[in-house]
């Protein structure tokens, strides 16, 4: 499961006002909901606990969440949240994604290029600063002064921890809880030489491919091990989670920490129709089709099987994802049980003379969505680059809005360029990893074409760019002439600033440079007119709801630390009750010889000495979302027992509630994680070096 | 534009309730709103008036309508109403679509295979005997006796019109309107032999295709040239249109006759909610995702770029008029005041003791939608074989059922086995028009594909085909070991009946036997519990709206024969008035030179000696919708003063409802097509054929 941890809307980041019932819940290490859980489950989770297992939880880049599980650095991660890796140290003699990876000795472990995997070391509560910089202004102001003091507080922070004894240099990021209830300095260690380790095939990680996904029973291996190093030695993990191999038994209580990317459980109903209306038919039709073309252009050839078939995977991904949520939306159950609440503490406000100017949030917010509407096009195909996909044009992008925002005063960059994010754009743009033209010219001929669809051909930019082309010469001439696939002209183009890109004549960066303005003042409509008014009414909201409802509540999901607690438990499916627990025999008999049912040879030639009861996925109630891909599952004893990588199809709408009845998690089980190693590649050393402390 | 004319749903053929307001409505030619339109435009249409138009109008199997324009059966219709004859005597040497077609003398107009073009004759109400047959049995028995009632009504009557004085033999079809309100027979004198005269090339015809289709302004000359034979002569056609080449003045009323194909704006909302969560969600996804294929494919050589240009051209337009639906039901607009208005009478009918039993109607259609949810995927894959798409597939379906059904008596066949439509399948199973294996290879491969994906890898039929194959072998197998791209072998099969049927080892034919009771079933399900009952409410409905609304009303649109009135005017497109005539010159500014908005040579060559004042395309307000393709405009004096090729976009809601500030037709001027018949291909003989009368 991969969702795009980014959330939609920047300032949408809202609180739960709602007593959790059930597992339900992503909740803070700070504000965990101990009593409820004692109560429930008999388990005491302590803030020792919590703050030991802290330490052991990785965050990765990619939108993904890992743990380690040695001392020596050794971290455990999905299959899927490190195929960006293997497909970058991948070639045409050698495709790691399909065949996997098994690192015999230290120095067979590969750098992943640009990959950065953070750990939580502090948190620094900064409310009152951000309050007091935006207080009084209006709100386009508000939202520009709020960015301005969260760069300001984020250098602030990173130079002051350059010798905190958690190991600094730390790096700090600005978090917004509770929907601008709070805001906070997230601190990191940050490790930037991260290598894969191992990988089994592609086939049997991602068993079932699309048609299992989002499914369960299940037979997928979703693991990988990376390991951080530092000067070049594995780095010292001492916190490391112990792995309990048997794993855990049904209904028993586990927890799962992670990363949880967004979910969007308080937006209005507003913003709620306008994506079941505008965004999410957009996405889906956008993905649907790109996934048709890439499909057929698969068929043209091994390697383009071989570009194909990671992105593939995303894009298959999100489709399913968009799918439910867009199934969620046309259930008239959901949207009328929001409709409900939102009436019924919008009725409450007003009542209530003191709260009653709060009221005034929903109507901002909804004429913030309106307008978003009008300008979603263009918003989308010029500055969130949906008409320019691929690697070429997102560098040339990088490449011309750096040079003209690094000289700026750190606070009055746009917030992506800011110091505390520069380190991760200059590591993506000087990646090494290979760019291949061909995969880049369907990417950017079918998205230039679905910009003259969606903009309309006598748009005026569609004009200039398309009057004597159409969508695929003008790919192609862009992508022929441009030298950005050569890591050494970015670093140059980079290091030269505003001078060598306004000397550039390279075709990508030209473009790139030609629409900037155009993109730059849809950007500013959005900010000022869609993004700031909503999060002015979110403020308010969620003032109104710490009034109304108390603050006993988490905030969602935004791709920060958290932990939700649930049970080893199935769920009712059309009146028949699904399995726990998935066995190893199962999966031979659904291998039809054919991707993506087809089982490796190396699968095939061990069966003969596997335990065919051996268990390989199995479902909790925990409350995850995207961004947990890669989550330990814990015990009450902080031992593993298992690998978050998935949801049912149900866990999808967890994106606007949680379904106790049906939402659930999937993980894998620590037992086939062991068995493979042991028995089937086989990586000894690694299962020993896992198992040390069993 | 070409919708798919068959309705979703058999059995909704509903009336529509409300008094006609503006220029609503496509009128039956028995009922004209004579007095309103008096009223309103100052003209008088007098029923011989719309007798001498009936003969002049033609209905084209593939979902279009013409006309005649001259005495000797030339027929007027669309460009993109003759793509399917085009396309099929096109060969990789020769391509029709492409570069069009100029016959210079009557041996050089070439036959389209299959093609079959109508004339209405005459019709007969036998409601009384429909409902006789029907008289006291339950739903699904209902459905069942009125479908073989009317088997035997089409064949009697076709029999009975071998000498009919309209020059039988007559062929006679059941025509249901005001939802089960009216029965009627349609008698039509059929023409097999029709010929291809003129087609511009397709680059001129579809100027702007698929982001210009449903838009204006617009630059399409979307016009074509048939002509019908009798006994290898020319057919006779005296009642023709004359042409009035200056066209229609801005503001002047016109008439449009025609063959609208399906509307559905008595539609309740639990139908109308089916559609929004389940059908069109599903189409979008199937068409969008095999768009991505096609055109991806098209890349890969000039024979493929060919062959997938004309579907294409359909799948886009499909593609249009779904997300143009998805909108309308998504605007809450439209489902607030549907559901006021079902509401507004479910009350009134219940408040009369007379009518109370009818409103059980709108119980029994929501009960048997939430049925259909249950069945959809399995009715779509297997029955109407969206999981098995191609014509090798469709010809062994074809064949399979044929042999089991033709030996049963003509009344207890499936209905599309009846006598009355036989000829029309086996025209088409016998058919000579070339099947392309890499392109069926294409469509098979997508659709096991996504039969997978929908119905589940673990679902017994996907079990049983898909267990050792992947979507992708599956389909070469069945494609490369099929000998029914034949005509010859299709004969045998058709000529051979069960017994050639059971011996074959034909791998297509081999597949359609297998999973005949599987789709068989679900058709079964699908008439019983999902068409019968709501046919019967829908027959309710009909009874309790005509009691409470009158009759002064018009059907929905079934793909017969209908006459609507409006006015040559424009628009109001977010504050701007559109206009209401394209001229020439534009055209050529907005020519890029790369497809779809490349000129032909021929055009380039030509712009120097044309007026570049000349008119293109305009804009009415005629109420019309798919099927009407191809439509002649008609002046007060029954004057050809334009060609109906298209809606804007807001026409396209016009299935639901019609809004008069926004629904409009797009027609191609005469003058234009005249222009092009005497100075750019040239076709002096035509055009003088078609003047003569001026």
């Amino acid at each position: 499961m991969q969702f795009d941890v980014r959330p939609a809307i920047a300032g949408a980041l809202v609180a739960l006002a709602f007593p959790a019932l059930a597992d339900e819940g992503m909740w803070t290490f700070d504000n965990f909901p101990r009593e409820a859980v004692k109560q429930k489950y008999g388990v005491d989770v302590t803030q020792p606990w919590l703050n030991k297992i802290q330490r052991a939880i990785t965050r990765h880049e990619v939108g993904c969440t890992g743990s380690f599980i040695s001392p020596q650095g050794l971290v455990l991660t999905n299959h899927h949240c490190v195929m960006d890796c293997l497909a970058d140290i991948s070639s045409p003699t050698k495709d790691y994604v399909g065949e996997g990876i098994n690192a015999k000795s230290r120095s067979e472990e590969l750098v992943c290029p640009g990959e950065i995997i953070s750990v939580l070391m502090e948190t620094e509560n900064v409310t009152d600063k951000v309050n007091k910089a935006t207080s009084g202004l209006d709100d386009a102001k508000a939202n520009e002064a709020r960015k301005s003091e969260l760069s300001r507080l984020e250098a602030e922070c990173t130079a002051a921890s350059k010798n905190n004894r958690n190991g600094g240099p730390l790096a700090c990021e600005a978090v917004n809880l509770y929907q601008g209830g709070q805001y906070f300095l997230y601190k990191y260690k940050r490790y930037n030489d991260v290598r894969i380790v191992f990988a089994p095939h592609d086939a049997i990680a991602a068993f079932g491919g699309d048609p299992d996904n989002f499914n369960f029973p299940r037979w997928s291996l979703d693991f990988s091990l990376m390991r951080v190093y530092e000067d070049n030695q594995p780095a010292k993990t001492p916190d490391y989670l112990r792995w309990r191999n048997e794993g855990p038994k049904a209904g028993e209580p586990v927890f799962v920490p992670g990363h949880p990317g967004t979910t969007n459980r308080l937006w209005t109903t507003s913003q709620l129709k306008f994506q079941r209306d505008v965004n999410i038919p957009a996405v889906i039709g956008r993905y649907t089709e790109l996934r048709g073309r890439l499909i057929q252009w698969s068929k043209t050839g091994e390697e383009p099987l071989r570009l194909a078939q990671e992105s593939l995977l995303g894009y298959e991904n999100s489709l399913k994802v968009y799918r439910g949520l867009n199934r969620a939306l046309l259930d008239d159950a959901l949207l009328t049980t929001k409709s409900q609440q939102e009436q019924s503490l919008r009725q409450k406000v007003s009542a209530d003379a003191k709260l009653a100017p709060l009221a005034d949030g929903w109507t901002q917010i909804d004429k913030a969505q309106q307008r978003y509407r009008q300008i979603y096009y263009r918003y989308a195909y010029l500055e969130m680059a949906h008409g320019f996909q691929g690697k070429l044009f997102s560098n040339a992008r990088w490449l011309v809005r750096a040079a003209a925002e690094r000289p700026k005063p750190n606070q009055q960059r746009l917030r992506e360029f800011a110091d505390s994010n520069l380190p991760k754009v200059s590591s993506s743009v000087l990646s090494n990893a290979p760019i291949y033209p061909e995969y880049e010219h369907v990417l950017l001929s079918f998205s230039l074409d679905k910009m003259r669809e969606n903009l309309g051909p006598d748009d005026p930019l569609v004009r200039k760019l398309l009057s004597s082309e159409s969508p695929d010469s003008l790919a192609k001439k862009l992508i022929e002439g441009s030298k950005l696939t050569d890591a050494k002209v970015r670093k140059q183009l980079w290091e030269g600033g505003a001078a060598a890109i306004a000397a550039s004549t390279d075709p990508m960066i030209v473009l790139a440079r030609e629409i900037d303005a155009d993109a730059r003042a849809v950007r500013k409509a959005y900010e000022d007119e869609v993004q700031g008014p909503t999060a002015a009414g979110q403020e308010k909201l969620a003032k109104a709801r710490f009034a109304q409802l108390g603050t006993n509540t988490y905030p969602d999901a935004t791709f920060t630390l958290r932990v939700s607690y649930g049970a080893v438990e199935s769920w009712n499916e059309n009146g028949a009750d699904v399995p726990n627990f998935t066995r190893l025999n199962r999966l031979y008999e659904r291998a039809t010889g054919k991707a993506p049912f087809a089982l490796p040879q190396t699968w095939l030639d061990a069966r003969s000495k596997l335990d065919p009861n051996t268990p390989f996925n199995y479902v909790t109630t925990n409350d995850i979302i995207g961004g947990n891909s890669g989550s330990p599952v814990i015990d009450a004893q902080g031992r593993l027992v298992g690998l978050a990588f998935d949801g049912n199809i149900h866990s999808i709408a967890g994106s606007y509630w949680y379904d106790a009845k049906l939402n659930r998690m999937v993980a894998v089980h620590p037992q086939i994680i062991t068995t493979t190693l042991r028995e089937v590649y086989p990586a000894k050393a690694l299962a020993q070096e896992i198992l040390g402390s069993e």
